[in-house]
């Protein structure tokens, strides 16, 4: 059921035990939502766990209330809600296990979510955290760091500090807020963006397989297993190649198993989640990916002239 | 003489004809500030140029009125105003000569303005643009695009979009200003972001020339002259190491000829600006530079021990 801000504030206000959890493979907008939500409740006096079934990306790990973050145990923790970050119930893992009896109080900003939650409240925000501002702002209570710092990674993060294309008025007057509370943005931005020597060192590697198609209009990175295994993370890897002039669409393909490859599309304007969808992935219209059960070379000649036939449809 | 933000709008309304310019080397706050302060006294019916006596970087040329920034000539315009933004009269080559009686109109947020100009407005601010900003937003305009654009390249570039140590609260309100005008921050930032393919996979050969000091708190990237050549800008390598662990000086050297090298420094705290000026440079305290009469290897044997001393007295 459909609710709003309002009645977010209500139910907020009537629980006292909240379980809150978020998406696998968490970034920093379901982390940051989950722990300035927590911050939040926690004082107000109630009782707030942060749930999530994945590993946590360790770049995150400077957030106030980062190491409580925990997986769920199968115990039953008897919350009155189950408070669902940035994603419907759908990629959560085992959370619900822990919430038999709780009702599903679901805070999203993708129009993907499919309104399955007890109580749903779905807005087209930059960022789960910036609903969360919103909603505690209009609660009429001050911004702790403990709260902001999660906000604002939230924020910062779901919009490339506030350069993507969701990065809203709205965004900028909640990051100004923000700032008057007293985040200091070159101190989370270094901490975002720590990379270990080994990824570094990585970028040259990938950039050696750089490959364009389509007379420069598809670029591509494509990574061995070997490679990738000894990478903590690949994820900044595809920003190295959708700036090249001329190309407006950029993929990075890696090896996660023999015959198991990972896929990250970013585009210009291209509908590049429609491409995705084909390949059983899906995203948004600039960013989004898919794993194809193919080995590197097979998920290369499968994609490429995709790619390739989809700039050549545009002027 | 300092004055005021209202003595800048009177000295605007006043005067009819205007020849604009900012510092050699310019960048994009330099450019962008310049293109919208004459934008908007065009459009008051006012004669305005903008006169920079450098090349531009290529990658500011979608900015509206960039194709009509011309070099100086020598003749002399006879305008009411030389206005002078982002520096003070130091650093803006031989424009004075085409503007030979008329009044210097200073503004500029270096604190280090050496106060020569008939007229400074000076404040402490993210970015000259943001200044702009606020005097043209207290005569009460309306943001045509063609101010809005260059406002706001002036303030993203100068803030590394909303990211270092100078962005305000204000800087937020002004950028939110600037996106319900009608600025699309991705579209912006895109082109920005744009590099040569060249420049792309000189990524990868410069990161091969990374090397650590000081137990990896000092990460340097030396850069030859043949590669240098190469290369159409080097601005964005010292970005692929100062976010290694655990370094905390980020240095890059780079010969320019065989005995002259131009050196970038960056830190996360430790006074940069200091040692710059002891080599001859200056800068601000996170980021410095300064150029060496010295080959490529003697420059590296100068700095390294200097910027690893500087290290080993942090705790």
């Amino acid at each position: 059921m459909k609710i709003t801000m309002e009645e977010v504030t209500t139910y907020l206000t009537q629980g006292q035990r909240f379980l809150i959890t978020a998406h696998v493979n968490p970034d920093g907008d379901a982390i940051g939502s989950s722990l300035g939500l927590q911050a939040y409740l926690r004082r107000q006096g109630k009782t707030a766990e942060v749930f999530i079934d994945d590993d946590l990306p360790r770049n995150l790990s400077f957030m106030p209330g980062f190491s409580g973050i925990r997986r769920p145990d199968g115990a039953d923790w008897k919350p009155d809600f189950l408070v669902v970050l940035d994603t419907d119930t759908n990629r959560i893992g085992e959370v619900p296990k822990c919430a038999p009896g709780a009702k599903i109080l679901n805070i999203d900003h993708h129009i993907s979510n499919d309104g399955k939650a007890d109580y749903l409240y779905l807005a087209k925000r930059s960022a789960t955290a910036e609903m969360l501002f919103e909603i505690l702002e209009s609660s009429g209570v001050d911004f702790p760091l403990e709260v902001a710092i999660p906000l604002y990674v939230g924020i910062a993060t779901d919009t490339g500090f506030f350069r993507y294309s969701n990065t809203t008025p709205l965004t900028m007057r909640v990051g100004g807020r923000l700032l008057e509370v007293g985040i200091r943005p070159s101190d989370i931005s270094e901490l975002l963006e720590l990379k270990p020597l080994t990824v570094v060192k990585g970028q040259a590697a990938a950039l050696d397989t750089l490959e364009l198609f389509a007379n420069g209009r598809v670029a591509g990175l494509f990574l061995e297993k070997t490679f990738v295994d000894q990478m903590e993370s690949t994820d900044s890897f595809i920003d190295l190649i959708r700036v090249i002039e001329g190309v407006e669409i950029a993929v990075l393909i890696k090896a996660v198993e023999e015959r198991r490859c990972r896929v990250s599309i970013r585009s210009k304007g291209i509908n590049v989640s429609d491409i995705a969808v084909r390949f059983g992935g899906g995203g948004h219209i600039r960013a989004a990916g898919c794993t194809l059960n193919m080995t590197l070379a097979e998920a290369k000649a499968a994609l490429v002239p995709v790619l390739s036939e989809a700039v050549a449809k545009e002027p």
